[in-house]
Protein backbone atom coordinates (compact mmCIF):
# COMPACT_ATOMS: atom_id res chain seq x y z
CA UNK A 1 0.00 0.00 0.00
CA UNK A 2 1.59 3.35 -0.99
CA UNK A 3 0.15 6.23 1.74
CA UNK A 4 -0.38 9.66 0.44
CA UNK A 5 0.85 10.40 4.20
CA UNK A 6 3.23 9.61 6.98
CA UNK A 7 1.45 10.65 9.51
CA UNK A 8 -1.72 8.15 8.34
CA UNK A 9 0.74 5.15 7.31
CA UNK A 10 2.32 5.64 10.75
CA UNK A 11 -1.53 5.45 12.25
CA UNK A 12 -2.29 2.65 10.43
CA UNK A 13 1.18 0.31 11.46
CA UNK A 14 0.27 0.83 14.73
CA UNK A 15 -3.69 -0.16 14.14
CA UNK A 16 -2.50 -2.91 11.94
CA UNK A 17 0.05 -4.59 14.71
CA UNK A 18 -3.27 -5.21 16.91
CA UNK A 19 -4.18 -8.93 16.43
CA UNK A 20 -6.70 -9.41 13.98
CA UNK A 21 -6.34 -6.51 12.24
CA UNK A 22 -5.10 -6.07 8.88
CA UNK A 23 -3.52 -2.84 7.17
CA UNK A 24 -7.50 -2.42 5.10
CA UNK A 25 -9.27 -2.67 8.32
CA UNK A 26 -6.65 -0.43 9.64
CA UNK A 27 -6.92 1.91 7.21
CA UNK A 28 -10.65 1.77 7.33
CA UNK A 29 -10.11 2.37 11.24
CA UNK A 30 -7.93 5.71 10.78
CA UNK A 31 -9.98 7.19 8.33
CA UNK A 32 -13.15 6.58 10.66
CA UNK A 33 -11.27 8.52 13.25
CA UNK A 34 -10.44 11.35 11.29
CA UNK A 35 -13.84 11.89 10.87
CA UNK A 36 -14.63 11.97 14.46
CA UNK A 37 -14.56 15.23 16.66
CA UNK A 38 -10.61 16.28 17.98
CA UNK A 39 -11.91 15.95 21.48
CA UNK A 40 -13.07 12.37 21.04
CA UNK A 41 -10.04 11.34 19.30
CA UNK A 42 -7.94 12.75 22.11
CA UNK A 43 -10.34 10.41 24.86
CA UNK A 44 -9.73 7.55 22.79
CA UNK A 45 -5.81 7.95 22.30
CA UNK A 46 -5.96 8.86 26.27
CA UNK A 47 -8.07 6.16 27.62
CA UNK A 48 -5.43 3.71 25.98
CA UNK A 49 -2.37 5.29 27.45
CA UNK A 50 -3.90 5.48 30.46
CA UNK A 51 -4.89 1.98 30.78
CA UNK A 52 -1.60 0.81 29.93
CA UNK A 53 0.23 3.21 32.58
CA UNK A 54 -2.33 3.20 35.41
CA UNK A 55 -4.06 -0.31 35.16
CA UNK A 56 -2.52 -2.69 37.85
CA UNK A 57 -2.90 -6.33 39.13
CA UNK A 58 -5.04 -7.13 42.34
CA UNK A 59 -2.14 -8.27 44.81
CA UNK A 60 -3.55 -11.13 46.21
CA UNK A 61 -5.44 -12.56 43.29
CA UNK A 62 -3.80 -11.13 40.17
CA UNK A 63 -7.04 -9.69 38.25
CA UNK A 64 -6.92 -6.44 36.36
CA UNK A 65 -7.78 -3.57 39.27
CA UNK A 66 -7.52 0.32 39.56
CA UNK A 67 -6.06 -0.46 43.33
CA UNK A 68 -3.72 -2.66 44.98
CA UNK A 69 -6.28 -4.75 45.95
CA UNK A 70 -9.13 -5.66 43.33
CA UNK A 71 -12.94 -4.37 44.02
CA UNK A 72 -13.84 -8.18 44.39
CA UNK A 73 -11.32 -9.07 47.05
CA UNK A 74 -12.15 -5.84 49.05
CA UNK A 75 -15.95 -6.68 48.67
CA UNK A 76 -16.70 -7.22 52.43
CA UNK A 77 -20.41 -9.14 50.87
CA UNK A 78 -18.44 -11.56 49.03
CA UNK A 79 -17.00 -15.04 50.47
CA UNK A 80 -14.16 -15.34 51.57
CA UNK A 81 -13.81 -19.17 51.32
CA UNK A 82 -14.24 -19.95 48.42
CA UNK A 83 -12.24 -19.56 45.37
CA UNK A 84 -12.61 -19.87 41.89
CA UNK A 85 -9.76 -20.56 39.66
CA UNK A 86 -9.34 -19.53 36.23
CA UNK A 87 -6.90 -18.80 33.60
CA UNK A 88 -7.42 -15.30 32.65
CA UNK A 89 -8.97 -11.98 33.21
CA UNK A 90 -11.24 -12.51 30.24
CA UNK A 91 -12.72 -15.54 32.04
CA UNK A 92 -13.46 -13.49 35.18
CA UNK A 93 -15.36 -11.35 33.09
CA UNK A 94 -17.50 -14.21 31.56
CA UNK A 95 -18.27 -15.66 35.47
CA UNK A 96 -18.75 -12.33 36.82
CA UNK A 97 -21.47 -11.48 34.09
CA UNK A 98 -23.58 -14.71 35.04
CA UNK A 99 -24.03 -13.03 38.80
CA UNK A 100 -23.81 -16.76 40.00
CA UNK A 101 -21.07 -16.83 41.92
CA UNK A 102 -19.86 -14.96 45.36
CA UNK A 103 -17.17 -15.63 46.12
CA UNK A 104 -13.61 -14.83 45.27
CA UNK A 105 -11.07 -15.60 42.27
CA UNK A 106 -7.49 -16.45 41.63
CA UNK A 107 -6.02 -15.67 38.25
CA UNK A 108 -3.66 -18.02 36.80
CA UNK A 109 -2.32 -16.55 34.17
CA UNK A 110 -2.45 -19.67 32.02
CA UNK A 111 -2.29 -23.09 32.15
CA UNK A 112 -0.07 -25.94 32.46
CA UNK A 113 1.73 -26.33 28.88
CA UNK A 114 5.12 -27.73 28.21
CA UNK A 115 4.88 -27.51 24.34
CA UNK A 116 4.38 -23.62 24.55
CA UNK A 117 7.33 -23.81 27.33
CA UNK A 118 4.68 -22.99 30.45
CA UNK A 119 5.38 -24.91 33.20
CA UNK A 120 3.81 -24.68 36.64
CA UNK A 121 6.70 -22.05 37.68
CA UNK A 122 5.33 -19.87 35.11
CA UNK A 123 1.90 -19.86 36.70
CA UNK A 124 1.11 -18.19 39.82
CA UNK A 125 0.24 -21.24 41.33
CA UNK A 126 2.71 -20.15 44.46
CA UNK A 127 0.72 -17.76 45.91
CA UNK A 128 -2.44 -19.35 45.40
CA UNK A 129 -0.96 -22.16 47.87
CA UNK A 130 0.24 -19.12 49.82
CA UNK A 131 -3.84 -18.05 49.72
CA UNK A 132 -5.25 -21.39 51.22
CA UNK A 133 -2.95 -20.97 53.89
CA UNK A 134 -3.46 -17.57 54.80
CA UNK A 135 -7.42 -16.78 53.65
CA UNK A 136 -9.02 -19.71 55.42
CA UNK A 137 -10.56 -20.83 51.97
CA UNK A 138 -12.44 -24.10 51.93
CA UNK A 139 -13.20 -24.18 48.67
CA UNK A 140 -11.29 -24.09 44.93
CA UNK A 141 -13.29 -24.17 42.36
CA UNK A 142 -11.81 -24.96 39.09
CA UNK A 143 -13.03 -23.44 35.83
CA UNK A 144 -10.57 -24.33 33.17
CA UNK A 145 -11.05 -24.66 29.67
CA UNK A 146 -11.92 -28.44 28.83
CA UNK A 147 -8.44 -29.40 26.99
CA UNK A 148 -5.50 -31.81 27.76
CA UNK A 149 -3.75 -28.77 29.45
CA UNK A 150 -6.49 -27.65 31.52
CA UNK A 151 -6.87 -31.05 32.70
CA UNK A 152 -3.18 -31.22 33.45
CA UNK A 153 -3.31 -27.94 35.61
CA UNK A 154 -6.10 -29.42 37.63
CA UNK A 155 -4.11 -32.49 38.85
CA UNK A 156 -0.93 -30.70 39.26
CA UNK A 157 -2.44 -28.42 41.82
CA UNK A 158 -5.00 -31.33 43.38
CA UNK A 159 -1.04 -32.90 44.10
CA UNK A 160 -0.30 -29.63 45.39
CA UNK A 161 -3.03 -30.01 48.10
CA UNK A 162 -3.32 -33.34 48.94
CA UNK A 163 -3.32 -33.54 52.30
CA UNK A 164 -5.94 -30.37 53.55
CA UNK A 165 -8.93 -30.51 53.97
CA UNK A 166 -10.42 -28.49 50.91
CA UNK A 167 -13.17 -29.54 49.12
CA UNK A 168 -11.92 -29.41 45.31
CA UNK A 169 -14.47 -28.80 42.73
CA UNK A 170 -14.76 -28.07 38.69
CA UNK A 171 -17.56 -26.37 36.99
CA UNK A 172 -19.72 -29.12 35.30
CA UNK A 173 -19.18 -30.23 32.05
CA UNK A 174 -21.56 -31.90 30.16
CA UNK A 175 -23.89 -31.14 27.22
CA UNK A 176 -24.20 -26.87 26.75
CA UNK A 177 -28.29 -25.91 26.85
CA UNK A 178 -29.23 -25.46 23.30
CA UNK A 179 -26.79 -27.66 22.24
CA UNK A 180 -28.23 -30.28 20.29
CA UNK A 181 -27.47 -34.00 20.97
CA UNK A 182 -26.36 -35.22 17.89
CA UNK A 183 -23.89 -33.19 17.32
CA UNK A 184 -22.23 -33.50 20.52
CA UNK A 185 -18.60 -34.60 20.48
CA UNK A 186 -18.61 -38.54 22.19
CA UNK A 187 -16.51 -38.07 24.76
CA UNK A 188 -18.61 -34.84 26.07
CA UNK A 189 -21.78 -37.20 25.71
CA UNK A 190 -20.32 -40.25 26.75
CA UNK A 191 -19.23 -38.13 30.07
CA UNK A 192 -22.42 -36.78 30.31
CA UNK A 193 -24.31 -39.75 31.05
CA UNK A 194 -21.51 -41.42 33.86
CA UNK A 195 -22.25 -38.18 35.49
CA UNK A 196 -25.75 -37.81 34.94
CA UNK A 197 -27.38 -35.64 37.76
CA UNK A 198 -30.63 -35.80 39.04
CA UNK A 199 -33.47 -33.91 37.39
CA UNK A 200 -34.57 -31.61 40.34
CA UNK A 201 -30.56 -29.87 39.61
CA UNK A 202 -31.12 -30.03 36.19
CA UNK A 203 -33.48 -27.22 36.26
CA UNK A 204 -32.62 -23.55 36.58
CA UNK A 205 -33.50 -22.00 39.61
CA UNK B 1 -20.07 -7.21 30.95
CA UNK B 2 -19.17 -6.77 34.09
CA UNK B 3 -15.15 -5.24 34.32
CA UNK B 4 -12.70 -5.37 37.81
CA UNK B 5 -11.52 -1.84 36.53
CA UNK B 6 -12.80 1.48 35.45
CA UNK B 7 -9.89 1.83 33.53
CA UNK B 8 -10.01 -0.95 31.49
CA UNK B 9 -13.99 -0.43 30.84
CA UNK B 10 -13.21 2.99 29.28
CA UNK B 11 -10.48 1.61 27.10
CA UNK B 12 -12.64 -0.80 25.63
CA UNK B 13 -15.64 1.22 25.35
CA UNK B 14 -13.23 3.62 23.50
CA UNK B 15 -11.93 0.72 21.05
CA UNK B 16 -15.75 -0.59 20.81
CA UNK B 17 -16.71 2.94 19.55
CA UNK B 18 -14.92 1.95 16.42
CA UNK B 19 -16.60 0.26 13.22
CA UNK B 20 -16.95 -3.69 13.21
CA UNK B 21 -15.63 -4.22 16.23
CA UNK B 22 -17.70 -5.33 19.14
CA UNK B 23 -17.18 -5.56 22.52
CA UNK B 24 -15.38 -8.87 22.90
CA UNK B 25 -12.72 -8.44 20.71
CA UNK B 26 -12.24 -4.87 22.06
CA UNK B 27 -11.47 -6.65 25.45
CA UNK B 28 -9.28 -8.69 23.48
CA UNK B 29 -7.12 -5.93 21.94
CA UNK B 30 -7.23 -4.26 25.04
CA UNK B 31 -5.54 -6.98 27.09
CA UNK B 32 -3.28 -7.22 24.38
CA UNK B 33 -1.84 -3.58 24.66
CA UNK B 34 -1.97 -3.99 28.72
CA UNK B 35 0.70 -7.09 27.61
CA UNK B 36 3.02 -4.99 25.47
CA UNK B 37 6.14 -2.46 26.30
CA UNK B 38 4.60 0.65 28.09
CA UNK B 39 6.79 2.63 25.12
CA UNK B 40 4.82 0.65 22.61
CA UNK B 41 1.61 1.53 23.70
CA UNK B 42 2.83 5.69 23.90
CA UNK B 43 3.83 4.98 20.84
CA UNK B 44 0.32 3.51 19.33
CA UNK B 45 -1.62 6.17 21.52
CA UNK B 46 0.24 9.17 20.02
CA UNK B 47 0.08 7.83 16.92
CA UNK B 48 -3.33 7.98 16.45
CA UNK B 49 -3.69 11.75 18.40
CA UNK B 50 -1.41 13.02 15.76
CA UNK B 51 -2.94 11.56 12.96
CA UNK B 52 -6.25 13.35 13.94
CA UNK B 53 -4.80 16.61 14.91
CA UNK B 54 -1.87 17.25 12.05
CA UNK B 55 -3.36 15.10 8.73
CA UNK B 56 -4.43 17.58 6.25
CA UNK B 57 -6.49 17.77 3.62
CA UNK B 58 -4.93 18.75 -0.09
CA UNK B 59 -6.37 22.14 -0.98
CA UNK B 60 -5.77 21.13 -4.79
CA UNK B 61 -7.51 17.42 -4.28
CA UNK B 62 -8.38 16.63 -1.00
CA UNK B 63 -6.37 13.51 -0.83
CA UNK B 64 -4.68 12.94 2.59
CA UNK B 65 -1.60 14.90 3.35
CA UNK B 66 0.75 16.19 5.58
CA UNK B 67 1.13 19.46 3.81
CA UNK B 68 -1.26 21.81 2.46
CA UNK B 69 -0.47 20.71 -1.18
CA UNK B 70 -0.30 16.70 -1.28
CA UNK B 71 2.61 14.70 -2.61
CA UNK B 72 1.25 13.77 -5.30
CA UNK B 73 0.03 17.46 -6.89
CA UNK B 74 3.62 18.97 -5.98
CA UNK B 75 5.31 16.10 -7.79
CA UNK B 76 6.44 17.56 -10.83
CA UNK B 77 6.68 13.99 -12.63
CA UNK B 78 3.39 13.47 -12.59
CA UNK B 79 1.08 15.00 -15.47
CA UNK B 80 -1.11 17.96 -14.39
CA UNK B 81 -3.27 17.23 -17.44
CA UNK B 82 -5.31 14.21 -16.33
CA UNK B 83 -7.03 13.90 -13.43
CA UNK B 84 -8.43 10.66 -11.83
CA UNK B 85 -11.94 11.72 -9.98
CA UNK B 86 -12.25 8.90 -7.33
CA UNK B 87 -14.76 8.92 -4.32
CA UNK B 88 -12.46 8.75 -1.03
CA UNK B 89 -9.26 8.42 0.24
CA UNK B 90 -9.05 4.36 -0.19
CA UNK B 91 -9.41 4.68 -3.52
CA UNK B 92 -6.54 6.91 -4.65
CA UNK B 93 -4.07 4.44 -2.20
CA UNK B 94 -5.55 1.27 -4.07
CA UNK B 95 -4.98 3.30 -7.31
CA UNK B 96 -1.76 4.31 -6.44
CA UNK B 97 -0.48 0.92 -5.45
CA UNK B 98 -0.80 -0.27 -9.04
CA UNK B 99 1.58 2.31 -10.26
CA UNK B 100 -0.03 2.53 -13.30
CA UNK B 101 -1.92 6.14 -12.98
CA UNK B 102 0.87 8.61 -13.26
CA UNK B 103 -1.90 11.90 -13.06
CA UNK B 104 -3.07 13.35 -10.44
CA UNK B 105 -6.49 12.95 -8.68
CA UNK B 106 -9.21 14.45 -6.81
CA UNK B 107 -11.38 13.10 -4.20
CA UNK B 108 -15.33 13.60 -4.01
CA UNK B 109 -15.63 12.93 -0.65
CA UNK B 110 -18.82 10.96 -2.30
CA UNK B 111 -21.01 10.04 -4.96
CA UNK B 112 -24.72 12.01 -5.68
CA UNK B 113 -26.98 9.68 -3.19
CA UNK B 114 -30.18 11.39 -2.91
CA UNK B 115 -31.90 8.62 -0.16
CA UNK B 116 -28.45 8.89 1.81
CA UNK B 117 -29.32 12.67 1.62
CA UNK B 118 -25.71 13.63 -0.57
CA UNK B 119 -26.46 15.90 -3.23
CA UNK B 120 -24.10 17.82 -5.66
CA UNK B 121 -23.75 20.55 -2.93
CA UNK B 122 -22.16 18.11 -0.42
CA UNK B 123 -19.28 16.62 -2.50
CA UNK B 124 -16.28 18.71 -3.77
CA UNK B 125 -17.33 19.25 -7.50
CA UNK B 126 -17.33 22.66 -7.42
CA UNK B 127 -13.26 22.65 -7.13
CA UNK B 128 -13.26 20.58 -10.11
CA UNK B 129 -14.51 22.33 -12.04
CA UNK B 130 -12.01 25.44 -10.93
CA UNK B 131 -9.41 23.37 -11.38
CA UNK B 132 -10.61 22.42 -14.77
CA UNK B 133 -10.56 26.12 -15.70
CA UNK B 134 -7.24 27.00 -14.47
CA UNK B 135 -4.89 24.08 -14.32
CA UNK B 136 -4.97 23.02 -17.95
CA UNK B 137 -6.58 19.47 -17.75
CA UNK B 138 -7.43 17.82 -20.68
CA UNK B 139 -8.42 14.02 -19.71
CA UNK B 140 -11.08 13.16 -16.80
CA UNK B 141 -11.18 9.81 -15.98
CA UNK B 142 -14.02 8.91 -13.68
CA UNK B 143 -13.37 5.80 -11.43
CA UNK B 144 -15.96 5.27 -9.19
CA UNK B 145 -17.92 2.21 -7.86
CA UNK B 146 -20.07 0.73 -10.73
CA UNK B 147 -23.33 1.49 -8.89
CA UNK B 148 -26.38 3.98 -9.61
CA UNK B 149 -25.02 6.60 -7.79
CA UNK B 150 -21.88 6.25 -9.11
CA UNK B 151 -23.26 6.42 -12.55
CA UNK B 152 -25.22 9.42 -11.08
CA UNK B 153 -22.53 11.21 -10.30
CA UNK B 154 -20.72 10.53 -13.67
CA UNK B 155 -23.90 11.74 -15.80
CA UNK B 156 -24.06 14.87 -13.47
CA UNK B 157 -20.42 15.93 -13.44
CA UNK B 158 -20.63 15.52 -17.31
CA UNK B 159 -23.39 17.69 -18.11
CA UNK B 160 -21.72 20.30 -15.93
CA UNK B 161 -18.48 20.00 -18.53
CA UNK B 162 -20.91 20.36 -21.60
CA UNK B 163 -19.24 22.13 -23.97
CA UNK B 164 -15.32 22.23 -22.71
CA UNK B 165 -12.88 20.07 -24.67
CA UNK B 166 -12.51 17.66 -22.20
CA UNK B 167 -11.56 14.17 -22.79
CA UNK B 168 -13.87 12.19 -20.67
CA UNK B 169 -13.54 8.53 -19.20
CA UNK B 170 -14.08 6.00 -16.99
CA UNK B 171 -11.99 2.66 -16.22
CA UNK B 172 -13.00 -0.27 -17.89
CA UNK B 173 -15.70 -2.36 -16.70
CA UNK B 174 -15.76 -5.81 -17.15
CA UNK B 175 -14.95 -9.68 -16.40
CA UNK B 176 -12.46 -9.56 -13.54
CA UNK B 177 -8.99 -11.25 -14.14
CA UNK B 178 -9.20 -14.41 -12.64
CA UNK B 179 -13.15 -14.21 -12.64
CA UNK B 180 -15.34 -17.11 -13.09
CA UNK B 181 -17.39 -16.22 -16.50
CA UNK B 182 -20.33 -18.78 -15.03
CA UNK B 183 -20.73 -16.83 -11.59
CA UNK B 184 -20.51 -13.47 -13.74
CA UNK B 185 -23.80 -11.50 -13.42
CA UNK B 186 -25.96 -10.36 -16.20
CA UNK B 187 -25.52 -6.92 -16.65
CA UNK B 188 -21.26 -7.29 -16.13
CA UNK B 189 -21.25 -9.65 -18.62
CA UNK B 190 -23.69 -8.30 -21.26
CA UNK B 191 -21.92 -5.08 -21.20
CA UNK B 192 -18.35 -6.97 -21.49
CA UNK B 193 -19.76 -8.46 -24.61
CA UNK B 194 -20.91 -5.32 -25.82
CA UNK B 195 -17.88 -3.65 -25.02
CA UNK B 196 -15.66 -6.11 -26.01
CA UNK B 197 -11.84 -5.25 -26.89
CA UNK B 198 -9.03 -6.30 -29.50
CA UNK B 199 -7.14 -8.80 -28.34
CA UNK B 200 -3.81 -7.00 -28.43
CA UNK B 201 -5.52 -4.57 -25.79
CA UNK B 202 -6.15 -7.53 -23.58
CA UNK B 203 -2.92 -8.31 -22.89
CA UNK B 204 -1.31 -7.60 -20.30
CA UNK B 205 1.87 -4.77 -20.78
Amino acid sequence: MQFPSELLESAVNAFSRLPGIGRKTALRLVLHLLKQEASDVKAFSEAIARARTDIRFCRHCHNISDTDTCAICSNPSRRPDIVCVVENIRDVIAIESTQQFNGRYHVLGGVISPLDGIGPEQLRIETLLQRIHTEGIEEIVFALSPTIQGDTTIYYIQKQLAGTHLRITTIARGIAFGGELEYADELTLARSLQNRMPVDAYVMR
